[in-house]
């Protein structure tokens, strides 16, 4: 009998672009090469002291399930954080989730069946991917251009990519990989799609509060798609607690909120202590995120004036996120990655960012792109522009 | 425009039926009932101090990221913790996952496309039914019965349920809801049968140590079957941590690994705290065991006992686990758990179970079934055992 195989949907899960070259990182590593990290969105900002504080204070002595949809508390502390940016959110609308990615999977497992499709705009997130192959369905990639900072296209455009299997729209505002805000005027293109063609309308709002220019136009706040409207959430970025796990839905549509409570019943709970956490830091006042924003805001002119500095990048200054995607004159972002991790340091020191062929659905995008996320301090961010400059020319003089 | 309608498999998912009867018991204790909750599988038992300790010790800044297939130190734990039960599983045969109910999840969906098939013996956990929706996939089931101990059947009735579509046999040992401990003729029937049909084969192990009658094995301990094998597992039940959500799935097949990896790279990590607290408590030695479980027997003696003390009343002694699955001299363990929440105490107290039906998928099975959790300590469980001998008589004389 031959060696038991897996299905094909088991197969075709992606492994993770962001992560699949630190074997090389580690390799650099131990050859004495200083990496410098950004290739991945994980903040060295220190989680605030409010969180470890709740923790160390949790006095139960059995470590219980708690609610499905939530720890109460939590649920009511989340529903006053949305009220301070003016939405209209009850606890009974709110599903606390493991992770902002349990969010989408359940998003996504509730209005498709399998092989329904849902629309992203490309470069995205890449683990939608991983996502969507756990759900089931499949994602439409529309393209957007490094040129025109990735805002969306037309209305027609997306609406030529509508089949009978859409059932909705999924964006990520403001965006990971590419760091756009996206306009009023966006924002509300995709909410007459979405009503005129019968679509829900999923936004992963997880960067919130990382705006250095423009409004963050949430989906809650938009009136006439109240039962459309998805939004995904997380306190990862937001507090800079990533290894918490703790996101959360936010629906006004009962069989979508219903749907959730159950799937949440199935896997029981989000971790007790966590949301404990969690709570304390939804306490924490705007001072603390104007001071957090103020930090990323000088980082990121650190990073786009690295990148303008280089001959030949093509990048639209990022409005929000961490991330600028920038498009490099490189021939393949993917080899050039790589170069920087086996065969080069500057007075030995080199920089690793995520490829762009990894946020991409579409075969043979993103080439010569790369994501770079500004989760180091400003002294280092200049230090990594500069030995990301350096890298470049190495790259292109070999 | 309609109300905007979600997916038919998102309506499917089911309200959990351990949870949904919550209500009345909340009703029940506003007008001052006093309601033993033997419906649920949460322990009393105490997190051990080492859990806290280790959480309340973790001196990092930055609540990061882990790496996706758990924590180096915590997956060296697991690897000796299994090696104390003679079992040979190394580190990089082992996914941390989120909760045991994640470690399900991604089994199934790596094994099975959308639409194939997994057999299991009912009843059975009732939350795989909403693993099963949200994977795609189909539970057939195979009834066992109570005058049988709830021991699965010879291997020509499991045989028979095998279709193209059968993918692989799931089964729960020691067994949650019904105490059993599968024989070592029984796991070998299974062993033969994937053998035979090209499937593979899942144990979902949580309750290892919870065993009063006879030995467990594993189905990693079995012969032949390497390819074939995946373990469930979770600290919830073993150290009663169950709102930490930390499990683990334990495979030898590398195809079944590097899926169940990049699935679990899509969502990032499991909670990074928790597997500090798991790795912790994974030290202690089988003397902690030892006294869990010669509590966990007392109980499962007076349970055992309260219910040969009511007329009509079928249960074979679990072996097991801290459940017993029994069946009641009543028309319907629905109608009778309401009722003892809704219109019967007994000196201010009464008692919750789950009703049988929500541990079958063949309709109409386990009409006047319950499982009870002996998950209180002796003193209030043999209270709790004649609050319920009074209210099936009072049910019964309505």
């Amino acid at each position: 009998m031959a060696y038991m195989k897996i299905s094909k949907r088991g197969m075709s899960v992606p492994a993770s672009p962001i992560r699949k070259l630190i074997p090389l990182a580690e390799q650099a590593k131990k050859r004495g090469v200083h990496v410098y990290h950004l290739n991945i969105g994980q903040p060295d900002i220190e989680t605030p002291p409010e969180f470890w504080q709740a923790i160390n204070n949790y006095s139960k002595k059995v470590l219980a399930y708690g609610n499905s949809q939530g720890l109460a508390d939590y649920l009511e502390r989340l529903a006053s954080y949305y009220k301070r940016y003016g939405l209209d959110v009850s606890p009974n609308e709110i599903i606390v989730t493991t992770g902002g990615s349990e969010a989408i999977i359940f998003a996504m497992t509730i209005i498709c069946e399998p092989g329904d499709e849902l629309i992203v705009f490309e470069p995205f997130y890449t683990n939608y991917n991983g996502f969507a192959v756990q759900a089931g369905i499949n994602l439409v990639p529309i393209t957007t251009q490094a040129e025109s900072g990735f805002h969306i296209p037309r209305a027609n455009v997306i609406e030529k990519t509508i089949t009978k299997k859409t059932k909705g729209i999924l964006y990520c505002n403001p965006n990971n990989p590419t760091g756009t805000v996206y306009t009023k005027d966006e924002i509300e293109r995709l909410k007459d799609i979405v009503i005129k063609h019968n679509l829900f309308l999923l936004a992963d709002e997880v960067y919130r509060e990382f705006i250095y220019e423009g409004d963050h136009i949430s989906v809650i706040s938009l009136d006439g798609i109240r039962d459309r409207a998805i939004m995904l959430d997380s306190i990862s970025k937001r507090f800079s607690a990533c290894g918490a796990r703790i996101g959360n839905l936010v629906t006004k549509n009962r069989e979508v909120y219903q749907s959730a409570l159950h799937l949440g019943q199935a896997r029981l709970c989000s971790p007790t202590l966590e949301q404990v956490g969690a709570s304390a830091v939804y306490e924490l006042d705007n001072k603390y995120f104007k001071k957090m924003m103020d930090e990323y805001r000088r980082r990121r002119d650190v990073v786009y004036e690295g990148l303008m500095n280089i001959d030949g990048v093509v990048c639209i200054k990022p409005d929000g996120a961490f991330y600028a995607m920038a498009k490099l004159p490189v021939d393949s972002a993917e080899k050039f990655t790589a170069f920087m991790l086996t065969d080069f340091n500057y007075n030995g020191k080199t920089v690793m960012v995520a490829p762009g062929p990894g946020f991409y659905a579409s075969k043979g995008k993103g080439q010569n792109e790369c994501r770079i996320a500004y989760v180091l301090n400003v002294g280092d961010l200049k230090d990594a522009m500069n030995v990301f400059k350096k890298g470049i020319e190495a790259y292109n003089s070999r």
